[in-house]
């Protein structure tokens, strides 16, 4: 793919300052830059490298004015960054536009397929379930029965979805991602000895949630597991039956969220979090990377540590921790003052 | 699936009180119930829910004597909860009842395939594996060379059990487990350069034992890995090579288990937990979340923190954690008596 | 696959203390071996074991000279442990050698493939794509567009490569690791909704690299993510988009490296460590296991606790909180003694 500066102008609605022929079939950061690609600069700290960069274009701000002569050929925007953000994206979305439906995949014939819908090699997609207009369904993937997908959902190579699941409209689950699996659940039978809970619930994925790569999300043991619009999780989380993700929570890898818990609206859930099982984690609440909660946290509340509590405190009490040895140092001596005002 | 109180009835050992051609086709919470499901009370908490649920047949102990008009049938058994994690069972039977062998299966010439076996689309079945009666073998499932499953175990779509590894009779694995991959095993040739062992020996996975979804089980450099009997594993669980898992043991999602290592029968090892190789961890042992484990562990001890100890002194010194500033107030103050002391 | 002494021997550049015609057919612990098994012993500790155990070939050292009547084959070497690692190696090759391309592979008719290649069953292989001679390249692989794969790498089963990514020689990847999935990026549109950044750099690996199952390596945002030669990963790693890991570094299973984080050389990154993103570690440096790193970590460092610091203060400040309860308690006398003076 070649773009020209003034095809690139035109799509950001920016100003072209040079040769409006230039062209570019790659994106570089700005210190890295290669004839042939297109930078930006955003960050003041950055200027320096528009006058060194070998970038054949490069994006800046409106009111940018170079004090030295520049190779480039530079696009004025308002927002440099949004701009090249919009640019990648772009740029992403031809790369990624696979079309099309193999003939080595296998597509039940009870199944309802969209339009513009590419299924890859080797896809499965089970008795009655639903595919929405320009989903990309990646080689390998599973979809189980009665399964709903909403419209330009990606499922990258690998995904599985188990029977009974719905995912809504503009998702991308990343390779490895397990949805439905059962729940984790097992009754003592005797002191010894379990019996499994058939897990009969589903999961259900709002619009625009994206899941990293070999994550798993556990069906409901009766209901369902939701995870709302607009949620982001990354890579190698685990998602327990009949949890509950808010709108536009964000969860870092590694992090695990027990059974029944109910996590709020815009929180901030860093990686490798434990969270035990019914639970409820308000909106807009933020918690410390490998913290484990295990009570209730509050609306907006900020916790940190393992049992979890605020974290401003959690951070005061372990500078303590550090400096546990002078602290003990300072008792031993206060012991003998003591000691010398008992001799005394 | 369409099932009449008076088949429920009957299949549950129960009596029915009002319509015996009542008829329902999910299940439900009490609290959420619609016409056409049937739910249960045990917890006499969700009483009220009797008078207003609007489900078509409710589960109820022998005793339940209604205080108000019901207008759900009412199907009386001995244990309320064990009869509707019955018929949850038997109704997840009936959905998950596949058969048959796909013609797009891999199927080496040299396997033996049991009777009613399902092997799905793209599953590979490996030379001179053996696959037991009632298998289910679902979609994308990978079985190597020389593996043994014994009967009605389930893979589900995309599991991948590497050749020569044993697994027994009832076992249930989710998506995305691996059994069988490399120990992590690496010589110093250098200060600075490592090489591989290879890893010769296999895992083997006994009767009754479930696997959550992308867990993954190395085999043993020599030897066997081992998962004893009934044991259950949740999701993104690490095993290391050389690993013992005793009978009945359950394990939460996320923790990891280093090369080595035996854990003993009954224990409860908690979420995110890390134990180091070449330990033993007695029977009954519980070990509290997110800990760490680097020493052995006693039959019935209950160990909590990184490095973990005895959890309720663990807690008890958390408390004195979380509450560090006031400590250290305490000998601020101390200090000061002693100082106005010492000017005395 | 049967081999006798003399064969042995002449491998190993060893002499045979016995009959040469000894045979063997499996690989055995010195205190697990059976009649065709052989076994090595390099601790002085297992000696005992040469004169009880049942396998018929035994690897020792130069200077072994046995106190008793010994019934297998010796074979005398230099460095027994290093010649039975020598046999590990061959035996799993030889176990290892699939050949030939399945005509139920999906190979795009631009991909190049190499001489004496594998590839299985429903693998996938992209346009433009070009596998190395001597790869193996597992059933229900996925290799995208535009991937380099240098020479002898192995893809077990079920591994996803995206597009655009490269890999070296001799690397090794198990089942369920997937490269090259987007980086977790997003910015905030409004305080509570984020657009994704489109994730366009890629991943590249270099030679010697062993990564194994279920661990997930993110393609960088821009430029790569990129993990030098010799490096070792365990199972069920997280690598962030744009990390850089050093030359034989070992990264412990269940670890998260977050996004922009460099590591150096010969680092040793213990289990379920959590790096946050933007940080250097040094070359060699070491970090104990659930470490939570959020500074940056000085060549040959040692750093534990979460957050981290040096591991030596570390483990003293913990053996202190440990003993909180009785520090509380010199404290508490400490006090009855001030108040006493007071009084007094």
């Amino acid at each position: 793919m070649i773009f020209t500066a003034k095809e690139i102008a035109h799509n950001l609605n920016g100003s072209i300052v040079g040769n409006e022929g230039a062209q570019v079939n790659s994106l570089a950061k700005i210190e890295d830059g290669k004839p042939g690609s297109i930078s930006f600069l955003a960050n003041p700290k950055y200027t320096k490298f528009v006058y060194s960069s070998e970038s054949s274009i490069i994006i800046v701000g409106q009111d940018f004015i170079p004090e030295k002569p520049v190779k480039a050929t530079l696009i004025k925007v308002e927002n440099p960054y949004a701009s090249f953000a919009k640019l990648l994206d772009y740029y992403n979305k031809i790369k990624l536009d696979k079309k099309g439906i193999s003939a080595r995949a296998h597509i039940s014939p009870s199944a309802t397929i969209g339009n513009d819908v590419y299924i890859g090699e080797f896809a499965f997609i089970g008795e009655n379930s639903t595919i929405g207009d320009g989903c990309k369904i990646y080689p390998q993937t599973y979809i189980g029965d009665n399964v709903t997908l909403g419209n330009n959902t990606t499922l990258f190579p690998g995904v599985k979805v188990y029977s009974d699941n719905s995912i809504g409209s503009e998702c991308v689950f990343h390779s490895g991602v397990v949805i439905g699996g059962d729940g984790f659940g097992f009754v003592p039978v005797t002191d010894d000895n379990y019996n499994k809970i058939a897990q009969i619930g589903n999961v259900i994925i709002e619009d625009y949630v994206e899941i990293g790569a070999n994550t798993s999300v556990d069906r409901a043991t009766l209901g369902s597991t939701i995870i709302r619009k607009g949620a982001k999780l990354d890579n190698l989380i685990q998602i327990g039956h009949n949890v509950e993700i808010g709108e536009n929570t964000i969860i870092v890898a590694q992090t695990g969220i027990s059974g029944s818990t109910k996590i709020g609206k815009n929180c901030v859930i860093a990686g490798q979090v434990g969270i035990t099982g019914h639970l409820i984690i308000g909106d807009n609440a933020k918690i410390a990377a490998q913290s484990g909660v295990s009570t209730n946290v509050k609306e907006g509340a900020v916790v940190f540590g393992s049992p979890a509590f605020e974290a401003s405190k959690y951070r005061k009490a372990y500078v303590h921790f550090r400096n546990f040895q002078k602290i003990v140092d300072r008792i031993d001596k206060l012991e003998d003052f003591m000691s010398g005002k008992d001799k005394a």
